[in-house]
């Protein structure tokens, strides 16, 4: 039987968490939440019981570990194969792993500029022209997948692609980073999902405070 | 019909090409090889004809194109499911594609230092705490898998974890990074595998010069 628990460290900053936390529970997965606060001064010495890099987010299913967002998703996806959290089509599935890979491995300047913050009254932010070219990828690939898809999600229904970008989704409502129209529609689809309210009224209430530039 | 297109940049430096170039090759998946030479510091205007992300590498069949080395392979792995790029343990298909994941977003102190060269002869190098920290913990995952799964490969047969961290293998023989037995000898199993003895030739013969730190 399958027992999931997921090792989370934050919910106001903690982007990487966001991402499996909300496609599980967007999806309906069961899961045991496990909210371990960051103590990044000391190392994160809590950390070393359950995750192999001393980093969240991490799975346990009974014995097993799984470690890192993605690969997180991805085994949701095999344990629970009747959730759609992958399209059907293999060609939509392609695409959606492209996109999925392109965030986990980029973006840089985009997350450090701008870091996941939702206790931030959205507010204009000045930013360089490497997170202006990131935002303008961006929102070219959401369009794009939009477009083939006809939405309301990246790739139809809600899946691991939409996961994956909800913290960018929240990074563009904080920093007001984009008024393209598409875009914002499909950030509004994904600010009024159920998970992503109860996991926003959580950060809201943490009172558990970095500087900006930690996490 | 499949029509597998692999656009790659480089041979002796392109890391990121090397991984579904070997992965695809040693699992006889067949192919037609795109080498369209990098071209920084114009902004490899020649890549925008055929990569969303303005590069390598990119994978096309027929009209389909996907991007990101991983994301890559994943396709690969939908598309010839007979091919054994993943374990078929539901288990172990998660620890590889953690072990994956991990690669994708990480080891950039690693990444940084010691570029992928297989033109450079093999001589250690002097390198900071962030790089060994990087190549404990690489020595660590391979150590876990290989006593895991028995080997000869991480996870049992090669897969798509042993194609994401080739680059590693060449990296840590040419800088001479570990003296770890277990994971000498897995590199070892790793050079003497024919696709990469075929990459490492052609890359030894190409013409193409960069800075160590342009890649």
């Amino acid at each position: 039987m399958r027992e999931f628990e997921l090792f989370i460290g934050n919910k106001n900053y903690s982007s990487w968490s966001f991402r499996p936390w909300i496609g599980l529970k967007h999806k309906n997965i069961p899961f045991k939440e496990e909210l371990v606060p960051f103590d990044f001064e000391n190392g994160n010495p809590k950390f070393k019981a359950f995750s192999p890099t001393v980093k969240v987010p991490v799975l346990k299913d009974n014995d097993l570990t799984v470690w890192e967002s993605l690969a997180i998703l991805e085994y949701a996806a095999d344990a629970y194969p009747g959730a759609g959290l992958w399209p059907t089509d293999i060609a939509m599935r392609a695409k959606a792993r492209s996109a999925c890979s392109e965030m986990v491995s980029g973006f840089s300047a985009l997350r450090n500029a701008c870091p996941m913050n939702m206790r931030r009254e959205p507010m204009p932010l000045a930013v360089d022209a490497a997170v202006r070219k990131d935002v303008a990828r961006i929102v070219s690939l959401w369009r794009e997948c939009l477009e083939a898809s006809g939405g309301p999600f990246l790739f139809g229904d809600f899946t691991i692609a939409d996961a994956m970008y909800a913290p960018v989704v929240s990074r563009f409502e904080t920093f007001m980073l984009t008024d393209d129209k598409v875009a914002l529609a499909y950030m509004d689809r994904m600010i009024a999902l159920p998970a992503w309210q109860e996991w926003r009224a959580a950060a809201l209430q943490e009172s558990w405070i970095v500087a900006e530039d930690e996490v």
